[in-house]
C-alpha cells in the first residue's frame, strides 16, 4: 500500500520564522540530502552517519550555496514514519523554505500530500488508525482539554480499550464457532450465561465509550453557550467580565451568517464558545423577529444557557420574560444569572432567585460592571461541563467517525444480548459478533479501505 | 556584557504547523529540559547526552503528560549561540507551542528578546556584527539575490574585506606612530609616496564597497521601477504581460497613501517594484493635477523608468508626450517602449525608435496585449541591474549602517591622502588612520556600543 516514493513538506507553520524544517522521508531521503549536503569536515557523508545524530553544514544546488543547515537523521524504525527521516533546520525566509523544496525535488523526491508522513507511520505500523487520527487533534487542539483527549487518544487510549474488547469478543466467537463445527453433537462449549454476562459488560464499555462523545466533542469543538436576556440587560457586560478576568484567550470568529459572531474563551482550559443572541422582547418588526427566531434556534444548538436578567428592573418585566422564556429553556442546561445585584433592591433579588428555583434553574447571583461573584459564574460552568465526564481518566472519543463505529458496534452486540436471551443459533450469534468485530476494527484501522484513509488523510496539513 | 540566564522562545513560524521547534540557550538549557523530560529507556537522562545526538521522548509537566517531542543537544562551543542549546521539536499547535515556553520559563529559562540568540552568537565570538546582522536579511530575502547577497554576507564576506583593510591600515599606522616615538631624530620609517598608494589603493576598496550600496540596497528592497505614459497606452497590459510569463510571484503591497500602489515580480531571482502612476496628459482637474505631481515625484525615487508609448496613436501626439517628459527623464535611467507594434504602422515605428535614439534611451519595441518581445524587455531591466554590479563576485554593502561607516571611513582615508600630499605631521596622520580604523571596526562590531546593539537586535524577529 505504501508507495516507495521518498516524500518531502514544510512541516513548520507557513510563512516566516528564525529557522524553518524540510521533512523527508522514504528510502532515499538520507541520500538525496546527502547529494545536496557539504560537511564542513572533508569527506564526511549522511550516508555513513547513524540515526538520531545532527550535522551541521551547508547546502548547495550544484555550485551555489543554499543555506547554512543542521539535518537530523533518523533511520529506520526509529523515526516517526518508521522510515528513514531527514529533518533539515534552514533560515526561515519563505524563499529559501520554496527553494529547499525545489531542490529536493529536483533531486528525486515528491511533495509530501497532506497527512502522508501519519499515513506512512500508519501503514508501517507505528500507530494504529485512531492513533493517527488523533496526531492532527494534537495539533489543532486550543485548549489544554482538548490537547489532553487528544494526546491521551494518540498515545493509544482508545486502542487499549478496543484491543480489551477485541479480544474478549474473539473469545467468545471461537467457542461459538467451536460449537458450529461440532454442531451435530450438539455440545454447548460455551456456557451461555457466562456469556451473556461478558456481552452485557462488552455492550456497557462500548455504549460509554460512544457516549462521551458528547463531552468528548463539546470539548474538542469548544461549547456552545448561548446568553439570553431581554435587550440592554447586560449581556455584553458580562462578556467582557468573563475576559477580564485574565484567565481567558478570546477570539471573535465569524459564523456563516454575517450576524452569528461568537467569542471564544478559554476557562481553566476549557474553551467556551459565547454565542451572540439578539435581546429577546415582544415585537412587530418584521426584521426584529427574525433575529429573535435565531436566537431561538442558537438556544436548541447551545450546550448551555445563562439566562440573563437584570434585576434592577420591574419586578414584573422580569417575571415576564422568564415566563416567556420557560417553554423554551425547558429539558435545557440553563442557569439563571441574576445580574447588577449591586444596585437591584435585595427583596426582588431573593424574589428572583425563588422563582428561578421554582423554575428547576441554578441560580447566580452577579454584577457584571462590578465584578461580583464572577468566579461563581465560571465555577458554574467548568463544573457543570466536567460533570458530564463520568471519571477523569476514563477514555474519551471526539471523533464521529468513532462515534459511529461506536454506535454501530453497541447495536451488533445489542443482537447477541437479545439473541442469547432467545437462544438463537450460533451461526447468528457469530455474524453478529463479526459485525461488531468489524466496527472495532475500523476505528482502529486494522479494517480499512483507501477511500476510508483517503478521507480521514485529506483533513490533515501538509507537512505531517 | 552576556548575561547568565538562560533563553527560551519558539524559532518557527508563529501559527499552527505540523511540527514547532522551541529553543534554549545558556548554561542551564539541557538541566532545565531534563528536568521535563522522560525517555522511554529507564534512567536516560539528557545531562549526560553528548552534543550533537537526537531524543526522543516525552515533556511532563510535574505528572501530567504534556507531549511527545524530539530534543537536539548541541554542546558549547559547537551551537548557533556557542552556548549550551537545546531545540524541542513539538506537535505544532499555538496552544502546544505556548504551554511549552511558560513550562520552560516556570522551570527557570527566561523569554529570549528579539535577536538575542543572535546577539550572544555575535558576544561569544561565533560571527562578528555584520554577520549577526546578516542572519536577518538571510531570513527577510524574498528573492534569490536578495539571498545570496545576505548569505554571502553572513558567511563573512564583508568581514573578510574589513579584516585585509584593518590589517593593512595598522601596518600603516604603526609605521607612523614608531615615528613619532623617534620625533627628535626626525627620521622617517615609513616611505611617504609608498604609504600614498597604499592608502590610496585603501581608498578605492571602501569607496568601492560604500557605492554598492546603492546596487545592495535595490536588491535588498526591490528595484523601483516606474512605468510612465499617457493615459491608455497600455501600462496594466503591461504589467499584466510581464507578470503572466510565469516566471515571477505576485503581490500588491499599499503604500503610505492608500493611491500607491506597488505590483512586487521577482523575474530572474531579482525583486522589482513596479511603481504605479496616473497617467501623465495636460489637465485642468486639480484633483488630476496633483496626480500627475505625484507620478512627477515617483519618476525621482524610481531606479529604472519604463516610458510606454502607443505606437498606434497620431505620432503628433506621441511627440508631443515625448517632448513634456523629455526634461524630467534628464539624468535618468529611462527607457522607451513602444507598445502595440501589432497594430501600428512601421514607419511611425520607426520613427518613433530614432526619437527615443536621439532623446539617449534605449528603445525596446513591444505588444503587451500579443505578448511580443516581452522577453527583451525583461532581458533589459535584467542586464541593467547586473551592470550595476562591477562583479558577481564582488561584496555587496545591503545595510545603511554600512554604507555610513564606510562613507565615514571613507572621508577619513581622504584627509589621509591629503595630509600626506600637503606633508602634514605623523601626529595627524595617525589621528586620521585612527579614525578610519574606528570606523571599519564599528561595521563588525569590534567597536560597538549597548546603544548600537540595541538598536541592531530589536529589529530581529524572536527566536533569532
Amino acid at each position: 500500500m505504501i508507495d516507495q516514493n521518498t516524500i518531502c513538506a514544510i512541516t513548520t507553520a507557513p510563512g516566516t520564522g528564525a529557522i524553518a524544517v524540510i521533512r523527508l522521508s522514504g528510502e532515499q531521503s538520507i541520500e538525496i540530502t546527502d547529494s545536496v549536503f557539504r560537511s564542513a569536515k572533508k569527506g564526511k557523508t549522511l550516508i555513513d552517519q547513524a540515526g538520531n545524530t545532527l550535522h551541521f553544514g551547508q547546502i548547495y544546488d550544484d555550485e551555489i550555496l543554499v543555506d547554512e543547515v543542521v539535518v537530523s537523521i533518523f533511520r529506520a524504525p526509529h523515526s516517526f514514519t518508521g522510515e528513514d527521516v531527514v529533518e533539515i533546520s534552514c533560515h526561515g525566509s519563505v524563499y529559501l523554505q520554496q527553494t529547499l523544496l525545489q531542490l529536493f525535488v529536483k533531486r528525486g523526491a515528491r511533495l509530501a500530500r497532506p497527512g502522508e508522513f501519519t499515513q506512512r507511520a500508519f501503514l508501517n505500523g507505528k500507530m494504529d488508525l485512531s492513533q493517527a487520527e488523533a496526531v492532527a487533534d494534537v495539533i489543532s487542539a486550543s485548549s489544554k482539554a482538548a490537547h489532553q483527549i487528544a494526546l491521551n487518544q494518540m498515545k493509544g487510549g482508545i486502542s487499549q480499550q478496543i484491543k480489551s474488547l477485541r479480544s474478549e469478543l474473539l473469545t467468545f466467537i471461537s467457542l461459538v464457532e467451536l460449537e458450529l463445527d461440532f454442531s451435530e453433537e450438539d455440545v454447548e462449549f460455551a456456557n451461555r450465561q457466562q456469556l451473556l454476562e461478558l456481552v452485557i459488560q462488552i455492550k456497557r464499555t462500548i455504549d460509554k465509550l460512544a457516549s462521551s462523545f458528547q463531552y468528548g466533542n463539546a470539548i474538542k469543538n469548544g461549547i456552545p453557550i448561548a446568553i439570553i436576556g431581554d435587550t440592554n440587560v447586560g449581556k455584553s457586560t458580562l462578556l467582557n467580565a468573563l475576559v477580564n478576568e485574565e484567565r481567558a484567550i478570546v477570539s471573535h470568529i465569524a459564523g456563516t451568517t454575517r450576524d452569528v459572531i461568537e467569542d471564544v474563551v478559554i476557562i481553566d482550559g476549557i474553551e467556551f464558545r459565547f454565542i451572540d443572541t439578539a435581546g429577546i422582547r415582544h415585537t412587530t418588526d418584521t426584521i426584529e423577529s427574525i433575529g429573535i427566531e435565531r436566537t431561538y434556534n442558537k438556544i436548541e444548538q447551545a450546550e448551555f444557557i445563562l439566562t440573563l436578567v437584570d434585576a434592577s428592573r420591574p419586578f414584573n418585566e422580569i417575571v415576564k420574560f422568564l415566563t416567556q422564556m420557560s417553554e423554551k429553556l425547558h429539558g435545557k442546561h440553563s442557569a439563571l444569572v441574576i445580574n447588577k445585584i449591586d444596585i437591584a433592591n435585595d427583596e426582588d433579588i431573593n424574589e428572583l432567585a425563588s422563582m428561578g428555583e421554582a423554575m428547576g434553574m441554578p441560580t447566580i447571583l452577579i454584577s457584571a460592571k462590578k465584578q461580583i461573584q464572577i468566579d461563581l459564574l465560571i465555577n458554574y460552568l467548568t463544573h457543570s461541563i466536567r460533570q458530564k465526564r463520568q471519571n477523569e481518566t476514563d477514555v474519551v472519543i471526539t471523533n464521529v467517525r468513532h462515534y459511529e463505529a461506536f454506535s454501530l458496534a453497541g447495536a451488533s452486540v445489542a443482537r447477541v444480548i437479545e439473541g442469547l436471551n432467545t437462544g438463537i443459533s450460533g451461526d447468528f450469534l457469530a455474524q453478529d459478533i463479526r459485525e461488531c468485530l468489524h466496527y472495532l476494527g475500523e476505528i482502529t484501522g486494522e479494517i480499512s479501505t483507501d477511500e476510508v484513509l483517503g478521507n480521514i488523510f485529506k483533513n490533515f496539513c501538509i507537512g505531517k
